[in-house]
């Protein structure tokens, strides 16, 4: 991908005074290592102070693409800034965020933050404990039936895609899983009615991935375990807070940050209570929930500057009004790809029944499938990256969170129809 | 901690002309979130162009702290320049780090480049794997026995300190491990002979810890197992590339990146090729290292940040020279402070062997040991934080890892004589 062009993507146009502000900063000159670094004196003419009142975007902004991929994703712009702003001293600590102590009180208030901000985002009571872990929801495939099971428990799982699929085969290690749904044979294009579902009486719990990052599919309403004291468990990894959830429906909802709340390396886990403490004897200590819960995240090490990066995402998403406002501009921005779509006459087409479509990630293929190398190919050319289909699906994927400002879905939509005028 | 206070470390003084530098870039500007910021135009005079030319130091630069802690720790100056200019934009691509698919080819050079300068660093033959993994050496005290044992396996430990101590607990889940020597009973300050080791000689691994971060003891030699068939294996988290080491005697070398060599949330394993391929059946996916071998430590989502900041670091030590180098301003700085220990007459103590005592973490108590919270509060008072020692040992503790410079050293000690001074 060459991208060095000086193409503005508009995302800073919504206030015109930001263009102002970002040339007050001088040209990076932070050489690598500083020590080596001799610059030249900089000599200032000046005619500078003209140019300050009327200034160019900065060349760092100018140059941002707009990144669809499926994870690690784009991150708020703003969040970024506020992120290099503070790097080498966070508010004054004297030093980076990286290199302090987990047990500090700097550290202490960033995680406490973190996780008020995070409750009230999701709404999350007092019930449930929120984790700050590591090893991405894979790790999680297997804490969930070590944690909840004895190794003879079934387990009732809805395979609805890839992620769903990783999950069950995991869990045969743990306990005795099955499948009682599988899109499969369908390609995993649907989800299936609720009323429908054989699940086992006596099934520990029913597991879900919310959306399947890789296929597009996404739960838009949640199924109810027949036993009333089993529980249902959410992979939610690549809708998480993108729009509001009733956590109380569930037991546990557990997502890697790196779609729409932070880098990759956290892991969430939202477990309620009175589950944990009951991890099978062969349990790893780091995926035994009392441990993390009792420790509130810090039984060891965690991963600080992603729980960080996280903290100044939460924060971000409560200033944009909460998960409610989010939403709507997730439904927007879905919409208008979508309708793309569905209005090229053929020319694109998305597999997914359009009730389960997701928010969050929309694949799509075209008519003329010898033409989606140049799609891709072209379309990094203006600067929108990583829209090639995942290896196992083919065709394209234009993965949307949070982070994906609508000019960016705007822009990947003027693109579309031009492409198709041109080879239609 | 307070750090507000301009107390210039005298850091950057080996090179005078970076106080030239740091002063053109201008005072941060990036409000959070950015769409809210609505700064004033700022004028420039003409006299500014005076200023550059003779410009006091940043501010950012004369707050940095000295960080004693034992991890995360602090970080090389250079290597956060770098990153805070890179943050945003990572060299031209339009995106950062943080937002990079782990599957494009821009994080592919940044994990490879990773490794081959590692490889460079410990001199690494292609007889070993490495692997960037999650969940720090703790994970790793589960995934060893699990991959390298059967259940009824015996396997040795020797215990030097807390660390030690915990990887054989976990490890008690998974085989037969029995502790060969524990030091707990003289407080963890020595390491035993190796010709008096009772070691089982069908023992799978004789596992150490190469340094206890908590007691300050570190290996200078290693033992070699009776058995010629077993391994040797050491948790290296808190000296990992801090002076060379002969690779090939080991079995698998394991280390969390936050004490010499990165952020938190990234955890290395070396491991002989040969070994890799035989995890018991209860094997979590993600601890299996032939998964993460088999993909090159990309089965799922790493924790690409960390392994960026991981790159940056070693990329660092090489153009210091390499460990040998690193060793020896390792050794300079121990020697200074355990020197200045060892002359008070006693007013400071530190209870390890002189033999053993690590170049890494120097743990000292006080004569009069109510004056302890006094040194802690006074120092912090003069930039030098986190040098309370572990809750469970009491004291100081000074973590002087590969980021600590000699000034640090230099200032913690002058720091000393005077109190000692006030207090004699």
């Amino acid at each position: 991908m060459a991208m060095s062009a000086n193409t503005p993507h508009g995302l800073l146009l919504k206030n015109p005074s930001i263009l102002k502000t970002s040339t007050t900063t001088a040209p990076a000159i932070h050489a690598f290592p500083i020590t080596r670094a001799t610059p030249k004196p900089i000599s200032i003419k000046c005619s500078y102070s003209a140019t300050v009142a009327a200034p160019p975007a900065s060349a760092s902004s100018q140059d941002r693409v707009f990144n669809f991929a499926a994870g690690p994703a784009t991150l708020p712009e703003n969040v970024l800034r506020k992120a290099e702003s503070e790097l080498y001293n966070w508010r004054g600590a004297g030093m980076s965020v990286m290199e302090m102590s987990h047990r500090g009180k700097e550290f202490l208030s960033i995680i406490q933050k973190a996780e008020s901000d995070l409750r009230k985002l999701l709404d999350i009571s007092d019930d449930y404990a929120v984790l700050f872990l590591q090893g991405g929801a894979t790790t999680q495939f297997a804490g969930i039936p070590l944690n909840i099971c004895k190794p003879e428990d079934p387990v009732d799982y809805i395979v609805t895609g890839s992620w769903g699929d990783k999950a069950f085969k995991e869990a045969t290690k743990f306990c005795k899983p099955k499948v009682i749904w599988s899109g499969k044979s369908e390609k995993y294009t649907g989800i299936p009615s609720f009323d429908k579902l054989d699940q086992n009486p006596d099934a520990r719990y029913l597991h879900i991935c919310a959306n399947e990052t890789i296929h597009g599919v996404e739960f838009k309403d949640y199924p109810t375990p027949t036993n009333k004291h089993a529980l249902l468990i959410a992979d939610m990894s690549s809708n998480f807070c993108s729009k509001p959830v009733d956590v109380s429906k569930f037991g546990i909802i557990y997502a890697g940050a790196q779609k729409n709340v932070g880098p990759s390396g956290v892991t969430i886990v939202i477990i309620r209570k009175d589950l944990i403490g009951n991890a099978q004897e062969i349990t790893p200590v780091m995926l035994d929930y009392k441990i993390h819960a009792d420790n509130n995240s810090l039984y060891n090490t965690p991963p600080c500057y992603g729980i960080y990066m996280c903290g100044l995402v939460f924060e971000d998403l409560l200033a944009q009004g909460g998960l409610v406002e989010v939403e709507k501009k997730n439904m927007k921005k879905a919409q208008i790809l979508y309708d793309a779509i569905d209005e090229s006459k053929g020319f694109y087409r998305c597999p997914v029944e359009k009730s389960v479509r997701s928010l969050m990630n929309v694949p799509f293929t075209l008519e003329k499938s010898e033409l989606e190398a140049e799609f891709v190919k072209e379309a990094a050319k203006e600067q929108m990256v990583q829209l090639k289909g995942h290896r196992s699906v083919g065709g394209m994927r234009a993965s949307i969170y949070n982070a994906m400002p609508m000019a960016g879905v705007e822009k990947l939509v003027a693109f579309m129809k031009e492409f198709q005028a041109k080879h239609a």
